[in-house]
């Protein structure tokens, strides 16, 4: 097998990550070449001194090199990413990648250069770090049996609410830790509005289901609303308030998705998913629940997803993209009846909002809420209500249907 | 790609979900040919009345039926499973097996037959059922970041000790359960004394450090002498005790592996793993833990492994067992120190264990334990006094000296 000599684009946390982990992996037989940066002249401590021969802020060093035989890109800018990781396909060199957001927008286009052009495009890093997610629905859940993938894929909104639930915070202060903590960046919408859960599940779909669906057709509800109201009532309820992104087949020819914060109960595996971390549930006709655990972000974590990537370049993996060549693949819908709790301050919050069936509603001087049967296509019509200040929307899954 | 035309072995509960899984896997493009069965005339029900023109009582049948390119081969007979899975490789015809008994005695040959003769032995139901283990380990975490799988492989032992913890039954009224629902075999000695986790832990072994142990040179303790007071003392450290299978690397150089009862604090992964489950955790440097769980038997995610196989031969896919080419594979050693917890009713057999040091002892007119240090291989060594009448070890692991 080849020997592997990389380009690497970007040398933040999740770059000296990956740095880190090819000096331990004597049996990668990869080495970095080259490393591309933004800024030559920054501090980087000791411990990357050896790096430095390596760094250069140009590109053109990295395509220029007719050694380089992998390009590993692990930059925040999406649009520059793009710019990369295109670039390598058209001239047939492999990429891994980590970037999510430039993946879930242009994932047809990226398929159609690595088919085009025979170079492969890997990216198990970009969905839940360390957790094998895309691997395993790639190549082990390839078949008929997938009926749904459940989970907690972003882990700085679960940080937070972690500290909410489990130690009794202040949203307000559990934000500011995990900002403090480096769990969240300085601007945390991408995390817990859903943005980050979004890209993922995008990817997680595809190959889940052989299905592109464009983000922005997507209902995503993020958790940055959340009153300590909607939080005493999960806890007298005995549940927590995760925020989960789901994909799950409603029947053989459908399937919808959406990523809301959600009530999850004792019984479910989420449950136990705190601070930080991610799990995923792969549900199937047969094996029914499988459950994937595991730290989705961070340096080493990222980086050691990366090198399995890396190895797999090594012996020529691809992804195939199997399930969309499936015969009757399901097809994405949003009409699809959800059972959600709306809290409110406005009394007509519930006449803006079309629902089937209320089955609780309540009021009080301070807060109101009800709970009934609403079309998923109609939150994606009444997005302006739902996002009106003092409005909070919580999914309630079918089990929890089940119990009422 | 090919149509994959199977010869099954076998049409027992697994074989059954077999049939059934093959049946609603309308992109599986493989059907079942033949099925080679013991008694022809058994009564299976109507339900696979339509199975019947498949049965057949002569494996020749399937032999000589060129159309048939797979065996999948699902018998209890390990001397059976034997000649039939070499007698295809001799063909070229690649096997599904879910036959870990075979598998772990004769790995070593079972290799070199696919490297000789070109066709694939895939086994991923061998280990943990549904829980895409040795898939995970040949691809995703075949790099040198890996440090160590342990995990609960058998949900017999596993569903008394949750019956006994979870449930306050007795060791002995919940055995006699499991055998009612047929979690355990009428002879439960296989599962409950550790055999079953033994030759898992072996394709395990295989697949996470390139290394082939033999079974017999192994060390293996089962839970069938637990008693009342090992219960009570373990719940009055707020541990659960759990029979866990695991490999570990204690070095750059050397690895060590067993199958033992062990205290399990809350805070691991696996404490949460009850009743019949299984779950494992793989951890490397840098992704630290990795938790996998799912049902680990049973007839349907039984089936729904094998049919993750039978893709996968669609494919060309085959294990490459790249490690065992790996530069400083580490050797397998008993050389290391366990501590451990005995307890006894003869009051001489804490001297006929050799222990480098005991911290804790206790008695009284009812029991007596110590808990000390004692080389793995000297418990190998004294293994008749361990198994006297009113003996039983349980490992503590390094987690819980950290907190004595």
């Amino acid at each position: 097998m080849k020997k592997l000599n990389i380009g690497q684009v970007g040398f933040g946390t999740v770059g000296q990550g990956i740095y880190k982990v090819i000096a331990n992996a004597k049996n990668a037989h990869a080495s970095i070449r080259k490393i591309c940066v933004a800024h030559l002249d920054k501090d980087r401590g000791a411990e990357f001194d050896s790096a430095k021969p390596l760094l250069t802020d140009r590109i053109d060093d990295l395509f220029e090199d007719p050694e380089i035989n992998l390009i590993v890109e692990v930059i925040d800018d999406a649009e520059a990413s793009y710019e990369i990781v295109t670039r390598a396909l058209k001239k047939g060199i492999p990429v891994v990648s980590g970037n999510k957001i430039m993946i879930a927008n242009h994932l047809p286009e990226l398929i159609e250069l690595q088919n085009k052009y025979g170079a492969a495009l890997l990216y198990d890093a970009s969905s839940c770090g360390s957790i094998p997610v895309i691997r395993n629905l790639e190549e082990y859940y390839d078949n008929d049996l997938l009926l749904e993938v459940k989970g907690i894929l972003n882990g700085s909104s679960n940080y937070i609410l972690s500290r909410v639930f489990d130690h009794n915070e202040d949203y307000g202060d559990a934000l500011q830790r995990a900002i403090d903590l480096g769990f969240a960046e300085s601007d945390p919408t991408f995390d817990i509005e859903g943005f980050d859960s979004l890209f993922k599940l995008i990817i997680i779909t595809k190959h889940a289901l052989g299905v592109y669906v464009r983000p922005e057709d997507v209902f995503i509800y993020g958790i940055s609303k959340i009153s300590n109201f909607d939080i005493k009532w999960a806890r007298e309820k005995r549940v927590k308030i995760k925020l989960v992104a789901q994909v799950v087949k409603i029947s053989d020819k459908a399937f919808t998705m959406f990523v809301m914060p959600e009530f999850v109960d004792k019984s479910k595996y989420i449950y136990s998913v705190d601070d930080e971390y991610n799990g995923v549930v792969i549900r199937g006709e047969g094996y029914d629940r499988q459950f994937m655990f595991g730290k989705g972000a961070g340096s080493l974590p990222t980086a050691s997803s990366i090198l399995s990537d890396i190895m797999a370049i090594r012996r020529d993996y691809r992804y195939e993209y199997k399930k969309m060549h499936y015969i009757d693949r399901p097809e994405y819908t949003t009409d699809v009846s959800l059972k959600v709790y709306v809290r409110f301050k406005e009394t007509r919050i519930p006449e803006l909002l079309p629902f089937e069936k209320i089955t609780e509603s309540y009021s009080s001087e301070q807060e109101n809420y009800v709970i009934g049967h609403i079309k998923l296509s109609e939150l994606i019509k009444h997005r302006q209500t739902l996002d009106a200040k003092d409005v909070f929307i919580i999914n309630i899954p079918q089990f929890f249907i089940d119990r009422d």
